[in-house]
Order: C-alpha cells, then sequence, then structure tokens
C-alpha cells in the first residue's frame, strides 16, 4: 500500500489544509517519508457532516450486511498485517513480530464484533405485549431495542498503534453499535494509520456503505481533537492515553450545550498483593513474573503492574532478589516518543524525591530516548504517607511495598485509587485474606485476577478493561471486550406499533431469531 | 404515622441544624404544621459517611435478602397509602385519589425491582471459561458480574410526589442495584417525605441492613444539594426536574476531581404527529384526546403532549374544534407551587409573543396560584423561524402547529431537540409517511408512540422514559421501567478465580440457577 499522508474524509482523499508532519523513527532519531497533511476545522466539519449523513442508513444495515463489513476489515488487516508491522514497527521502535501479533489480534476483534452483530444480542430485544384486559387500565404493546448513539469521535492510542489506535477495539466496537466513526489519529505513527484507515475505508465502499461511515484526520497540536468534541453532530467521544488529556476532553465535553458520554481509558498501576504464603511458596518465581510483565513494551502499557504489595516475611527476599536480577540484567530500549521518555525521568524522580529507594537499574541508555529500567522499594509506613507514591510512571519502573503486615495490607488496600486491574497472588492458606481484601478491590477495580498477571488483555465476553476513576472516565463501561459496544447504544420504546412498522429485531414472528425478554423472560420466541 | 419534621441520618432522627421550614398548602395558601428541619453539611457528612460504610454489606446481600428489603418498603407504602396520598395532596393541590394510586403505583415498582432482584438478570452474569490449550497461549477463566455503583445521591421530583419522589423509581432502582440512597427531600412536599422516608428506614430496620442504607436530607436553597453532589463518598446523582436545575448538577458533578454518573430527567414537549388519513377518519377524536392528556396533572407532567403537528386538510378543523372544545370548558386548578404557576406565566407570554396566536383559553383562575389553560395555534413556517416556539411550557397550555404538506412536516420534525417521547396517530395509508418520520424520531426521542397518547408511563421491562439531551442528561440510561437498574451498575471481571472466592452468580454449579452467558450462548447452565 502506498502511502499519501492524506487525510480520508468519507471515500475522499484530501490533502494537507493545516501543514504538514513526518514521522519520527524514535529509534534513529531519523524522520520518515512521506509527508503527513494536517487538516483544518472544515475537515472536522465535513467529516461530521458526512457521518451525520451516514448515521440512519447505516444504524439500518442488517446484521448480515453490518457483521460482512466488520469482517471485510479483519481481512483487510490480515492481507496488510506484514507491511502494517513493518510501518508501525519504524514509527514506535516497537518489534516487528509483536506488531504482527498485534495485527492479527486487532483482525480477531473485528471478527468477535462481527460475531456479537449476527448474535444481535447487544440489541437488547425486550417486549412487553398489549394486555388488553389489565386492570385498572389496559397495558399496550411495548417493545424495545438498543440503536447506535450516533457519530462517535475515537483518540487513537501511541502505546498500542494498531490495536488501541485506528483498527482498535474502540472502532470495531462503535462500528458494531452502528455509529459512524471520525478517526483522531495519533501522530506518533501516521503511517500506520493510514494503512488501517484506508483497510477501513476500502471496506466501506466494498460493503456498499454511505461514505460517511468512517472518516481519518490528523491535526497539529490540540485544535482538531477539540473540535472534534465540540462539534454538535458528534455523539460520543473515546480517548486512550494520559489522564491529564483524557479529562481536557472529558471536561470540555461536558460542558457543550448538549453533553455527550465520553469514555475514557487512563491510568492504572495495576497493584499485585502477594499474600504471606504465596509468598513464602514461591516468592522469587513471582517477582520474577512480576518484573517481566512490568517491562513488556518498555513499560508503556495500561496494564502494567507497577506496584507490588508484600508482606515482609518468609519469601520476601526470594521475591526481591528475583525481581531485582530482571530488573538489572534489563536492556534499554526506545521508548514511544521523546514526550514520553522525558515524562518517564520526570516521574522516576519524583518516585526517588517521595522517598522510594532505587533497589535495581537496568543497563543504562545508549539511544537518546531510550528508557532505562528501574525498581524501587519503600516501607509501607511511608507509603501510607506519600500518596504520590501510588500514582503511575509510564515506563519500565516498578515499585516494591514492604508491607508491615495484614492491617497495614488492607489500609494500604483502601488508598488505591480506581484501577484497571488488581492482582493477588495467593494459596489455598491466604483465602481468609484474600477474602478480605476482596471487597475493597472489586470498589476500586474493573478486574481482579488470581495468580497471574494482567497483562495481556484477553478480548472475550466477560473481559472488562474498565474501572473507576482515573482508570477510565466511567466505571460503568469497558474499552475491551464485547460489552465495549455497551458505550455507544441507547434504548428506542416502540409502543402500539404495528408489525410492518416495527424494527426486524422486534417483530412479532422474530425474524432475526434472536433472544428476546418477553414480560421478564428470555426466549428465542 | 406522626410527622416530626427530623432529618433520618441512618437510623436516626435528627432535627434541625440549618432553621425550619412550614409546608405549604398552594390550594389554600396556609402553612401545614409541623416545622420541618434543614440540615447542613455536616449532615451530608454524615449521611455520606453511613452509606459507604454500609456500602460492602449491602452490595453484597443475598438477592432473597436485597428483594425482601424491596418488598418491605412496598408493604409499607401499601399501609400507608391513605395517610401518605392525604398529606401529599394537602401539599400539592393534587386530588386525593389521584396520588393513592400513585402510592399503589410506587408499591408495584418496588415489588417489580424485587423480582428483578430476584431473578438476577441484573448481575449480567458471564463466563469464559479457561482454555488451557488454546494457541498461541492459554486462556485463564474469566467471570463476570455487575455489582453496585455506590452511594447514590436522589433528588426527589416536586410534580409526583411519591412515584418520582422519596419512594420513586430512582430509589427502587438504586436500592435494587446494590446501592445505599441519600434522598435530598423536595421543599414542595416535606410531610409526604417524611412518611416514605419512615417507611423506608423501618424497612432497613426490619431487614436487619446497615443503617447507612438509606438517609433522608432537606436544605434550605442549594447548599444541601450541591454539597451531596460534591461529597467524595457520592458515586452517582439522579435529578428529575428543571433543565437549568439538572444542567447545574450536572456539569457541578463532572467538574468534581473524580467525574461521577449523573442522570438528569428534565424537559420534553412531547410532540404528536397526526398524519394525514388518521387526521381525516378521527381528527374530532385525536384532538379531543389530546387535550385531555395535555391537561391531566394541571400540564405538570414530563410527558404532557405539548406540541400536535397536523398537515392542514380534511379533518384539521375538526381536531383544532375538539382542542379548543376541551381547553375552553377546563377550569383552572392550583398548581404545584408558586414559583412553578410564575413560570407558567412567563412562557405562556414567550409563546405570545414568538407568534403563537391564543385559539382557546379555560376558565379564569380563582386562586391565587391556578393555572388557566390556554392553547395557541402556528404556522409551520412560522415554527420553523422560531425555534422558541418549540421549548416546553410547564403547565396547562400547548401548541396546535398548521403543517402545510409532508416536506414542512419532515423539516420540523427534525428541528426537535431529544425528547422523552413522540407520537404519531397513523392510519395504514399513512405507513409510507410514518416510515419517512421513524428514523428521525428513532435519534430524536426514547419512546415512540402509536395511536395513542404517552401519559401516563408503563413501568414495565421494554419501558424506557430517557431520551437524548435535553430529555434526560445520558440518553443510553432510563428511569422508567426495569432497566432503569443499569445506572446503578459496574461490571467487575473475575479472573482465574477458585470457585470458593467468587460471588455467587459466577460459582461453577451456577447455585442461583441465573441466565449466564457462556462463551457467548446464555443458558441457565
Amino acid at each position: 500500500m502506498n502511502l499519501t499522508g492524506n487525510l480520508l474524509i468519507g471515500a475522499r482523499d484530501v490533502g494537507a489544509t493545516a501543514g504538514t508532519m513526518q514521522a519520527l523513527n524514535p529509534a534513529t532519531n531519523l524522520k520518515l517519508a512521506p509527508d503527513f497533511a494536517f487538516g483544518a476545522l472544515d475537515e472536522v466539519d465535513r467529516a461530521a457532516q458526512l457521518a451525520d449523513e451516514a448515521f440512519d442508513s447505516y444504524n439500518n444495515t442488517s446484521l448480515a450486511v453490518r457483521a460482512g463489513f466488520l469482517e471485510r476489515i479483519a481481512e483487510g488487516l490480515d492481507a496488510n498485517a506484514p507491511a502494517l508491522a513493518q510501518r508501525a514497527a519504524l514509527e514506535t521502535g516497537l518489534p516487528a513480530a509483536q506488531l504482527e501479533a498485534e495485527a492479527a489480534k486487532a483482525a480477531i476483534q473485528f471478527r468477535q464484533f462481527a460475531a456479537v452483530v449476527r448474535q444481535g444480542r447487544f440489541r437488547q430485544a425486550t417486549i412487553d405485549p398489549a394486555q388488553p384486559g389489565r386492570q385498572p387500565r389496559p397495558r399496550m404493546d411495548h417493545r424495545m431495542q438498543k440503536i447506535g448513539l450516533g457519530p462517535i469521535a475515537i483518540f487513537g492510542a501511541s502505546n498500542f498503534p494498531i490495536s488501541y489506535s485506528v483498527a482498535g477495539g474502540d472502532t470495531a466496537s462503535a462500528l458494531a453499535a452502528g455509529c459512524p466513526v471520525i478517526l483522531k489519529a495519533h501522530n506518533a505513527h501516521p503511517g500506520a494509520s493510514e494503512i488501517m484507515g484506508r483497510i477501513i475505508q476500502q471496506a466501506v465502499k466494498d460493503a456498499g456503505l454511505h461514505e460517511g461511515v468512517f472518516s481519518l484526520l490528523r491535526g497539529d497540536g490540540v485544535a482538531i481533537g477539540e473540535a472534534l468534541v465540540d462539534h454538535p453532530l458528534i455523539k460520543g467521544v473515546t480517548f486512550t492515553g494520559s489522564e491529564t488529556g483524557g479529562m481536557a476532553l472529558y471536561r470540555r465535553a461536558q460542558q457543550r450545550p448538549d453533553p455527550i458520554p465520553v469514555f475514557t481509558e487512563m491510568t492504572s498501576v495495576n497493584p499485585t498483593f502477594v499474600l504471606p504464603i504465596a509468598l513464602f511458596e514461591r516468592g522469587g518465581e513471582i517477582g520474577d513474573g512480576f518484573a517481566e510483565r512490568m517491562l513488556v513494551n518498555v513499560g508503556q502499557a495500561c496494564l502494567k503492574p507497577a506496584i507490588l504489595l508484600a508482606i515482609d516475611g518468609l519469601g520476601y527476599s526470594q521475591l526481591k532478589q528475583a525481581m531485582i536480577a530482571r530488573v538489572s540484567a534489563m536492556q534499554a530500549r526506545t521508548m514511544l516518543t521523546p514526550g514520553i521518555n522525558h515524562a518517564y525521568l520526570r516521574n522516576v524522580e519524583r518516585q526517588l524525591a517521595a522517598g522510594a529507594e532505587e533497589i535495581a537499574a537496568g543497563a543504562t541508555p545508549a539511544g537518546e530516548w531510550d528508557g532505562q529500567s528501574f525498581l524501587f522499594e519503600v516501607d509501607g509506613a511511608r507509603l501510607l504517607e506519600e500518596p504520590a507514591l501510588l500514582e503511575e510512571v509510564f515506563g519500565p519502573a516498578a515499585l516494591l511495598v514492604r508491607v508491615k503486615d495484614d492491617e497495614q495490607l488492607v489500609a494500604i488496600a483502601r488508598r488505591f485509587r480506581g484501577q484497571l486491574s488488581a492482582t493477588m497472588h495467593i494459596e489455598r492458606a491466604d483465602h481468609v485474606l484474600a477474602a478480605r481484601l476482596l471487597p475493597i478491590l472489586e470498589r476500586r477495580t474493573g478486574r481482579i485476577v488470581i495468580n497471574a498477571f494482567a497483562h495481556p488483555q484477553e478480548v472475550s465476553y466477560a473481559s472488562i478493561h474498565g474501572g473507576p476513576f482515573p482508570a477510565t472516565s466511567d466505571s460503568r463501561f469497558t474499552s475491551v471486550g464485547m460489552s465495549a459496544i455497551e458505550r455507544f447504544l441507547r434504548p428506542v420504546c416502540y409502543q402500539g406499533f404495528p408489525d410492518e412498522l416495527l424494527p426486524e429485531a422486534l417483530q412479532h414472528d422474530n425474524p432475526l431469531g434472536l433472544w428476546r425478554l418477553t414480560d421478564g423472560d428470555l426466549s428465542k420466541a
């Protein structure tokens, strides 16, 4: 696929209207061809108008047509996976093999949402039949289904340049819901973004859909993003990135004359609790596994386990030594962008200033933006005095907390803000303490893992990638897993409708063969 | 039940800490005994602390215990219905018979949510079993259920002093979800609020629950409400009332350091479209039915049909005459509060200033706050020029729009902001035009009604009382109907758990006999 650097506004290629940029290879510090176009407010407006025009027809596609469209995107991702991974590797410094796996995962995700569409359960078809004889007054026929929310603006993430970017789960789930998508591409990987954008644009064409179903924009600074969030035809926003960036968009959208839902996935330290018997039985193994995971993707992952808490006792020194060994042996590797590298170094300083002690460091950096790995340790008592130690350090650093006893462990657990995940390492004899921690973790996290590491994230029906603030801006939703679609759906009730005016999902003889809730009972009748 | 005027903070009665008020009988303009206590910020904090303390145990009640608690509230409402209706009638000027029916409906609603709890489907139990042999890497066991969001602040509405107030659907659905409730009582009916509050307080005690599950506050001005919305232990808010009041709370909550979900149900004109053949066949009947509904509750209802659109032609004059006849014959009746009466008169003036013509008026008021009924008429062309005519007039007034043709009808339909409901009156020969209007209405309303009037609202599985802004602040939810519970639930994923640490809903042998989604398939296995 030839890269043009153009914006994709519906079916059209649009050249630069507000300057250009070049991608940067963070490993070599060299610019990459071609020039990539920046758009201006006119492009935002044009894309939003097209998305609005596309909504009625796209929202009313049959389940088969919509699923087929998502499968075409999956096929395009498979066909272009090597080229996509290669370009993404150049733009991010991440290994090409890892990015090929990410492309494969992205394709699978589109197929999974195609399956969700074919199942049709997302419509939540619900029927309360008429009760003409009910006293004191008859009940009319009521039927409910969920439809798409409207055009959605999606901000691509930087750290997983395929599966959380243009062809990521936000796009897959919004399109599955029946919502046109306007993608604000991340400037850290414009070429990979263009490849994915063209795959989706081509699938829109091949499926015979309205061109406004998908557009890809790029802009200098924050103006394009703000204009998208402000645009009256945009009905929802998703964002994956920093708390600062996410909250700026979130608060902006809530100040619109008509506020719209914004789902931001932001920050999480994914605390790991090692309970005493597990520590005793396999402290070294846990320390090694934790340190391995914390270093994946140069620590640039929302699910990076960043804080490990263990009660000082038998097994603690084995755990600590295993962590030190792996971190010390770690090569410094290129971070995604200079900005992320600078923030990482600042946050490492913050941890030291807050009283964390450096107990291991990886090899010193060779490249300008290589991230050196660090392991810190702190006492539980000190942690309770310094809430700053509980904040995220995005990059290859982690904090080992030497906890005094059960009570201190519980007290620290209560201090965590909202998290995407938390992990407990336990043996049978740890269950009593685990049961005590469980309600504390339930209130603070979207996912609780036992005896494993939270990364990588499973994409399935039960998987949740969400959690209380600041992990996300709305703990009622998830950005990964099949229920991610719920962010983009709203219910409509049809009362007293003749069959021929009802949507297919609600017609009397259930032509789609859906599971439906009838008077409170589930059936396919 | 003796009224004390106290606040209810958990199990305690708390007297005035910030002054007192008396209820007003709007029909006689006389004060009613006793004095009602206002609370201050200490009471907000105390109630929030108690709710937070109650959360873990209440959120973990068995389905049977929680359902039994909701049924106790229903029994209390039934037992106190006459006294409650009598007091509410004194405080609102609404007929006692209507209020007894409202109390019965409120009790039914608690029983319906008890049924929802017993069914347990709200947990949305989802299981993706381990796949140890999966390539390229094994899948762990993932299980998901929904739990309560946390303590919820509920602002009682003024217009339905029972079923949208202390014992309304917001309270029933939040308690069903496992969330403690702090109720900010509306000052227009403090005595009715106290009766309902004591019923719930007693049910908390009788069910052996933590006292913090329910508190009832009252305050002077907006300080108490703002403090509730700001309190860090409050995790969600609901409000039913004006757009101004609702949006002030909404925006305030979004400016918290940790924004929380706020569901506000605010304003709707519930447009009625009378299509040509229906107009020809039964214009008079439709005009009469519409006018009857618009006058229910002295027009003080969120589902009041306020705007009727019909294409000028055969049947139009019959429709118009029928509306005129009923409105002209209407007695002026007491409105809920002096403030609502004043706003009504201002909005009537606004309609006249915007070019609406008064074509009928009810009897002139005798009482100081009696609301006189009005019917206005305007041309479709004028309406398109004056968006102010599309705004709500809360009270017994409506607008008849004389539309030129199909195109103008469609153009006007596109101008409406978000609505709770829209209605079409149609015959078989109107289906083509109805099908054209349908996607326009789907995007703008939470409920579409054919050949009936939207009021009163059904409480059932398929019923939706929601809609795009400004009908509500989040079109993805409803405040009436069984799915109202979804506002107060968030998912938690349990990964790799031993059975004995899993919540009951997710245990391997399905001890609760729930419908569960296993690898994407629904079953009770």
